[in-house]
């Protein structure tokens, strides 16, 4: 068991992401047993037959032995019957983190309701996923080269070492930052998006029929991309906006304002003031493109045959 | 000769588009001769290096024989000058068509410039392109299984059946509409997501220095493929507001409805609404995808090395 960083792993929420950091935590050997909680059947057997856990169980009260190490990965209106749970569960010292995209409320949620002070919680956001839900979705690859931030209650936590290895161990790089911080910048870049995506396809889908038929085998055009988004699991979305509603309001009054910018100089046909900043707009791309953040989008990808 | 669909090709405009044309009549072997008209005497230096044209000139009057393609890929508010000077120069049949992302008032610009009875003039709209600019990065597949609209002035011109050979025969599937409907189906599917990319990256510019540099960074959580689209051609999608400004300030409106209805959704934290939204948007994603138009997503792509 020596070469293990952890003995026994328990993921709450074997979905697609709590399922691919159970392979992850297997390929690369970072802890001997893996289980996992579901609320959902159908889930757990997924899991079973795809062989990711150790064992699978519909809550923790079913196991009948400690861990080491709990990670949160449920939406996060469960955090805290999550944190209640763990709170009544844990005997022993257990590392915890979780994986939720809004920081503020997760710590808010801890506090409230884990008082055990064998619990070692450390909030982290590995900032990786797909569109799609279900285990059978989930891959151990999903995590490599992407950044996870960790939000840590105290700065000084002798547990944020750990649980940076467990994320440095699967490939994350990783950033710490205070929580607030970290909701404002989620919600330029994710939560303003998804939304936009998802308000998007409301407005094609309320077009009258025969353009609606026109927009889907269109899509190509643009509009796709949107929807790609537009398909990702509505109750984790629909627990982002609850529980980040502060930031993201902020952020798409300022999307609105610059939005009716564009459409003053659209109606007023300004076209000056439109050229000047379709310009500066190809700046930030191009600082992306440096970052080495701009991802892989190859042309011949657009034109493959689907 | 007898091979090629055309004898003397002309492309007015070699940029990313214009560029990508004759590399694909070359290679599938439709016209025998390939010229090129650029105002930028770099553009045209670059088509020289990369061996692209048969001949390349900055006017159309500085040929010496006549073509029998026309092909215009400038923006569209150079078309007014560019109908001017075809009518001038065509001596005799002539088939002309071009690749503008609007229709209506493409027509308008042809009938108002253009009374010159041998030029055959089908409006076209090929759906494909990527966001750089510049022959450089042109190339003869962007074409293929992609979607070509034609917008006959006359439905039963005889010429259109000449352009439906011509983008048949480099890969594209040809439908045929009316300018107008055309206009509006597309505000839908481009120009409002573009228009949006833009905003979305006014909006990410113009935060904190030091928020911003974090934008960039954790870009890969969404913000990236906005700023994608946000990387394109200042002056071609300029153009395009500007010509199609009454479908594009309709489905504007339309959209900013729904987003205050999110909006509020969000601010009520009306969660049983958003939830209801975000699993209605899924279905057209579903049958985007069942159309065989999701392209190809992979999520590998998402965690490759960059």
């Amino acid at each position: 068991m020596a070469d293990f960083l952890f003995h026994k792993s328990l993921i709450i929420g074997v979905g697609l992401l709590g399922s691919s950091i159970a392979r992850a935590l297997r390929k690369h050997r970072i802890s001997s047993e893996i289980h996992g909680i579901d609320e959902n059947a159908e889930v757990l057997m997924k899991c079973n037959d795809l062989n990711i856990l150790t064992s699978g169980k519909k809550d923790i009260q079913d196991f009948s032995f400690q861990f080491d190490l709990i990670i949160i990965c449920t939406p996060l209106s469960s955090y805290k019957k999550i944190f209640l749970s763990i709170n009544d569960f844990v005997k022993q010292p257990t590392l915890v983190t979780d994986v939720g995209s809004t920081k503020v409320s997760v710590i808010q949620d801890y506090k409230k309701a884990c008082h055990n002070t064998h619990v070692k919680f450390v909030p982290s956001h590995p900032i990786a996923g797909i569109e799609k839900s279900g285990p059978e979705y989930g891959f151990s690859e999903l995590f490599e080269n992407r950044f996870c931030i960790l939000t840590p209650v105290n700065k000084n936590d002798e547990s944020i070492k750990r649980i940076k290895s467990l994320w440095e161990s699967i490939g994350m790089h990783i950033d710490t930052m205070n929580a607030d911080h970290h909701d404002r910048v989620l919600a330029m870049i994710s939560h303003i998006p998804q939304l936009i995506a998802y308000s998007i396809v409301v407005t094609a889908t309320d077009l009258e029929k025969h353009v609606k038929e026109e927009v889907i085998k269109y899509s190509a055009a643009g509009f796709r991309d949107f929807t790609r988004l537009a398909g990702s699991d509505p109750i984790m979305w629909r627990d982002i906006y609850s529980k980040n509603k502060d930031a993201v309001l902020e952020m798409l009054g300022r999307f609105t304002e610059d939005l009716s910018l564009l459409q003053k100089a659209i109606r007023n046909n300004d076209k000056e003031l439109l050229e000047k900043i379709f310009t500066s707009t190809k700046e930030i791309r191009k600082l992306i493109e440096n970052a080495g953040q701009a991802g892989t989008f190859m042309p011949t990808e657009k034109i493959k045959k689907s």
